[in-house]
């Protein structure tokens, strides 16, 4: 029921990623199937008579609404019925529900939101993009912990090279909990620490696992978006400009110029994995369409055949 | 003699921007001639016998060196021979220098350093970018001012809206200082406050001047720099995959193709402002080409032109 349009998306992701999974849909079986004509394989219906709405407090969804989709998909995990949980509706609503419901990974003190972004080489992996506010340097040091098991069981990185965000590469650059952290990160043998790192080489893949606190991640991760938007957009105001000679012409590369505007729609990447918890749990962006939900499922799928919980239990055991 | 490749960027962009101002080239008069072939009208050479180094420490620019180039530099201007240094050279030495010999406006806690960047609709200014780690909810709001000075006299926006980068738009969100910030800019007749913004939606002009820290200001504006990249990356390597029929079709669209490719250079951006002292200081990237290097100071005579050290006086008096 979550995200801006509600089953209209999620629906049709739904069916179009039913051979991947077996997924539930839970949520107003009415609203679900207007959406779903007749019976998909693979898929089916888990009624909740209500939604969180953008009205609803935090205080809200975590007391009031027993019965909202979200708490009740959340359930699914905990009773074992579901491995994961990908959820188009407010993260903090979902983040609050997930601790209370799926419960953290003994030994993690907090929950990350992670994603992985394509740099120019391959795929890396940034958090926390906005879950943890302040972070002391051992949460930090546990962020790492939490990519690492990331980039290596869903990426296939063997050794993922951590590194820190930070405003400057030098020793004694940037908040002084940056500095405790980096000193826990070279003391750590399971990390992998190649220093401090700036957003301007992120994309060159000067490491696998980029940690942050949750403010510095997010301005950077929202940054990027907005980047990328402009990106787009002088993509698309370049196409409208041409005239009819230079529109033919370019209809001969029109096969190529689609997959150059694939790689720069942002709905590819969309999906951002909330990690530390007992359950895998995947926010979709409000305003993902079809095909950028199916990413979220998909990446939902990729945590789950990774085992990240499992990793993760022993790792902090 | 700053930046990655010294006289060799600084001077032909010197050459190529002698009509637009009087130009003094201070520096190694030896290592300027290399790249000046004679006389060059408007152009001419203040010799300074030492340059900084990397391994200069900020205390050695500030001490030791009373004959570097960046020092002499900014000497003529405190002097009042020059209205603006333009340099390619370390920031902190270049702000602690600035400082102590340009001096800050009377008023002005801090300066700041701020950068106009493209959006969708037109420019807007951002700052603080790096100069202050963390700062007060007034230091803010004095940004605020300094950012519409630049917006109103550079950028001619009449009533500049002024927002304070957050990771949220709803009130509560993000750090307390971020929330004394917002009141201090409702309370104050000459800030037009609009609101927090987001990373995402600075380059739809939500807002012509976006005040921060300069610990997230700077983590944005290093990711908006790896996001260009990666999408010039994209770019690049979807030329380089075309076929023959697809690329003699994309002849035809050639002459715009590169303006695609302008509006995507990072270097048309370069030049970062001091703002909040006596003159004019713009800070080049260390990376800039010969044409970064001129939008440097081209970005220097647009703040002399609108009289930005003698509004900013006026405004803090």
């Amino acid at each position: 029921m979550g995200g801006d349009a509600g089953p209209a998306v999620t629906v049709p992701a739904a069916r179009a990623m039913a051979g991947r999974a077996d997924l539930i849909l839970v949520g107003d079986p009415e609203r679900i199937a207007e959406w779903l004509p007749g019976e998909v394989p693979g898929l089916r219906i888990h009624p909740a008579r209500e939604a969180l709405t953008p009205a609803d407090s935090l205080a809200d969804a975590l007391r009031r609404k027993p019965d909202s989709s979200m708490r009740q998909a959340l359930l699914r995990v905990a009773a074992g019925e579901a491995d994961a949980v990908v959820s188009g509706g407010d993260t903090a609503a979902l983040m609050g529900l997930a601790r209370s419901l799926v419960t953290m990974v003994p030994g993690i003190e907090r929950p990350a939101i992670c994603k992985d972004l394509q740099g120019v080489s391959g795929p890396f992996w940034m958090l926390d993009l906005g879950a943890n506010l302040d972070c002391t340097a051992e949460q930090l040091r546990q962020f790492a912990l939490m990519g690492n098991t990331l980039a290596r069981h869903v990426g296939g990185i063997a050794e993922p090279r951590v590194a820190l965000l930070n405003i400057g590469t030098e020793a004694g650059k940037g908040p002084a909990v940056i500095g405790e952290a980096a000193r826990l990160f070279e003391a750590d043998p399971s990390i992998r620490y190649v220093g401090y790192v700036e957003g301007n080489v992120l994309f060159s893949n000067a490491a696998d696992v980029v940690v942050a606190d949750g403010f510095a991640g997010n301005i950077a991760l929202k940054a990027i978006e907005g980047a990328a938007y402009m990106a787009g957009h002088l993509l698309h105001r370049w196409l409208e400009d041409l005239g009819p000679l230079e529109q033919a012409g370019l209809a001969l590369a029109r096969g190529k110029l689609r997959s150059l505007r694939h790689a720069l729609n942002p709905q590819r990447y969309n999906g951002a994995s909330f990690v530390g918890l007992s359950g895998v749990v995947v926010k979709s962006h409000g305003s993902a369409d079809v095909e950028g939900f199916q990413s979220a499922i998909e990446e939902a799928i990729l945590e789950v055949e990774g085992r990240i919980p499992g990793h993760l239990a022993a790792e902090f055991h």
